[in-house]
Formats: C-alpha cells, sequence, structure tokens
C-alpha cells in the first residue's frame, strides 16, 4: 500500500464533503487516545503559535466537547457533540462559534495497516458546497498539517 | 403566504440532503416542547400502531438520546446525541441501530408565521446519494405523516 507522509486533503466534487487521510507510526489505540484524551488532545491540534484551551470534554458515546485555541490574545471558541467514539471510528459535531449557525459532521476513522502504523482517515460533511469551500480556503489546511506534525513528534517521543 | 397542510418531502437534486416542510396551529415554543419533552414525543413520533419507549433522553446542548419503537414484538432502536437546542432550532445526530455505520445530521428550525401557526422545517443530511435515497425508499413519508397527524390532534386538544 502507497504510504502517505503529507496529508491528502480533498474536496469530493458531489458531495459538500472534505476528505483527508494521513498515514502515522501509531496504533489505532494510540490514534484514538490522542482524540479522545482531553490532555494529549490539546498539546497536538491547530496550527503552531496556537493554544487550546479545553473548557469540556466528555469523549463518549453521547458526550459533548467545548475548546478555546487563542493566538496573540485573539480567542476561537469551537464545541459539538460526540455521536459515537468506538475503536475504529470517531463520529461527531462541530461548530466553529464565530459562525454559530455552521455545523460539520465529522467522522474520524482509524485504520490499521499492519507494523505499527495506521491510516487516519477524516470527513467533514456540511450542508452546502459554498460552506465546505469557505472552509476550505480558511487556511485548514496550515493547521491540518501542523497539527498532525505536532502529534508525529508525540508519538515519536512517547507522550501518546 | 401559502399554507402547507401536508407534508412536503423533497430530495435535493445536488445534495444528499432530504427536506421536509409543514405547517402547524401551534406557536414555535409548542413545537420546540413537542420535539424536546421525551412524554411528548413518544406519543407521536413515528407511525400508527408504532409505540415508542425513550431510553435515555437529555434534549440540551451536547445531549443525547435513544429510543425503541416497537410494533407487533419487532422493536426498532435509534438514538443520536442533540448538538444544540434553541428556540428556533435544534441539531442532532440520528443512526437507526438496524444500520450501525449509518449517520444522519438532522436540522429543524421552527419558523413563526404569526396567528399562532408555526412552520416546521426539516432536513436530514447523510454523506451519500444511496443512503439518502435508502432513507427515502424506507417507508419514511408514512411514519412522518402520521406521526405529524398524531401531533396535530395532541396540539388540537390542548396535550402540547
Amino acid at each position: 500500500m502507497h504510504k502517505i507522509t503529507e496529508t491528502a486533503i480533498e474536496a469530493d466534487p458531489r458531495l459538500p464533503v472534505i476528505r483527508m487521510t494521513r498515514d502515522f507510526t501509531a496504533t489505532p489505540e494510540q490514534l484514538l487516545r490522542a482524540h479522545t484524551d482531553p490532555d494529549l488532545y490539546a498539546q497536538w491540534v491547530g496550527p503552531d503559535g496556537m493554544t487550546t484551551r479545553i473548557e469540556h470534554w466528555d469523549a463518549r458515546n453521547g458526550g459533548s466537547w467545548r475548546y478555546v485555541a487563542e493566538r496573540e490574545g485573539t480567542e476561537y471558541a469551537f464545541h459539538g457533540c460526540f455521536h459515537e467514539v468506538r475503536p475504529d471510528r470517531i463520529v461527531q459535531t462541530f461548530t466553529f462559534e464565530g459562525d454559530p449557525d455552521g455545523v460539520a459532521l465529522e467522522t474520524l476513522w482509524f485504520e490499521d495497516l499492519g507494523d505499527g502504523r495506521t491510516r487516519l482517515r477524516a470527513q467533514s460533511l456540511v450542508d452546502s458546497f459554498e460552506g465546505r469551500d469557505a472552509m476550505l480556503q480558511s487556511g485548514m489546511e496550515v493547521g491540518v498539517n501542523e497539527g498532525y506534525a505536532k502529534l508525529e513528534r508525540m508519538l515519536a517521543d512517547g507522550t501518546v
């Protein structure tokens, strides 16, 4: 199987969906923990220079979450609920509070590639192509790649 | 404004979405109550001849829900989380446990038409056209119309 070393980010031509794929030197269990343990998640999510404060975190079926990201005195808050948390998949909702009517349905899959590697696939579904394209143009690619690079360092040094 | 007396159900040609619209002789507050009070909701949701048992219900931002519908000894279970519950809108996730990997993001809007009438708009968003079309072909139209007819009777007799 072809090894994906950078995050592949693509917009589906037929669906209001963004898909991301990235391979990690990690087990599925480690990736699940990195996405469900609030102390770990706060250390890697988002771009460099942004700090994340978890306000609420209950990563289980029917739980919910909220965090505030801060850079140079400006805060950006996000919240949602966890529809499902299981070993191979997380399904959750996502709202950036700067756009309080916007809601995405996000799904993460952890696919065991063997040999201590796991493919993370992520999908973000919204109800309009305009909303989807605005997300793509918001600079999310930088945040995604810098965030996953932090996660890779935490996996390499044993933090996760 | 044209009065909608039956439920208009439509599939969006460009998006994997089902939309429903129906006008009620009710205030927005009454429709919100009918959708958030578990004892009321269990009385009207679903087709005639089906009984609904609420297993879990926490209708607030970040809460969750589960119910079991039963007819002639066969049970159908559903669950999800409430992303947002506010006076003019409910956003929630929805899974039929017979198809446990399927997840819909549902939005309900309560639009005050004045004169004691409210337009209910509902949208169900999934991540494939095939999944959307399967929902439409599952007989949902009967359940939706019979359920809303029960709700109208409960509004007329003062139950809600």
